[in-house]
């Protein structure tokens, strides 16, 4: 296993949810969508193609399929898949399920409003949520 | 071939650039950005884990190769790859080279002021541009 360094802007906002077969799954802070973060866990990986072909292909698998389990789970209205990365360049995607009633529908999440924070309880209920859906659509390491 | 209608409102917003293997590739008519539009030419695909597994990696990979190749042209700072749908539902993916100094930079460009148009000249310069990466990319059908 290579090495791997979490950016700290990624590390502050975010917590850590499940480590797949590449990717490491963390929770967004912000409670007002299901939004789940995918990091490659490799070093120096800013753009997707950075990545060989066949890590490519992990990221967008693994990205597609826990985002359909927390579609299934949520019953959203949208799934939303992203890497953007104009602020933290460290490669990461976005996976949100978007509800036509949510905080920024139609429009993207980011820059809407201010992250809503999570109780504790309820932080840790969709951590273990995500955990038990990566788990159960067959992606833990 | 299956059939394929493309959304009236991808229709309006952007130009025909070239088919590939599975994608449409379409140009945004807004010329703030390099922005290629990719939609898969199905039937009835609204998330991307409506296609198949064999389609879902084609998806991602024309996507990919297509950012990767529009990055080195046009010099970018970062790219962009995005599935949102949250207005138009038919599936489609974003493909979007960011600079540090476009109009947008660091938020996503949904949403952030209105589109520039392009001259007819500068629309089609455009168009070719990028038609001829998508084939010297080796994505044409």
């Amino acid at each position: 296993m290579p090495t791997f360094t979490l950016d700290s802007r990624l590390q502050q906002d975010s917590v850590h949810v499940i480590d797949l077969a590449l990717c490491q799954v963390r929770l967004s802070r912000d409670a007002r969508y299901p939004w789940a973060i995918l990091i490659p866990q490799r070093e120096r990986v800013v753009e997707v193609y950075d990545l060989g072909a066949d890590e490519q292909a992990t990221l967008w698998q693994e990205a597609s399929q826990l985002g359909q389990a927390m579609m299934g789970h949520y019953g959203g209205d949208k799934l939303n898949i992203a890497t953007l990365g104009n602020v933290v360049a460290q490669c990461h995607l976005h996976v949100i399920v978007r509800f036509q009633n949510d905080a920024a529908w139609p429009g993207p999440v980011w820059g809407q409003g201010s992250a809503e924070a999570y109780t504790d309880e309820a932080l840790e209920k969709r951590r273990a949520e995500i955990a038990r859906l990566a788990k159960e659509a067959g992606l833990a390491r």
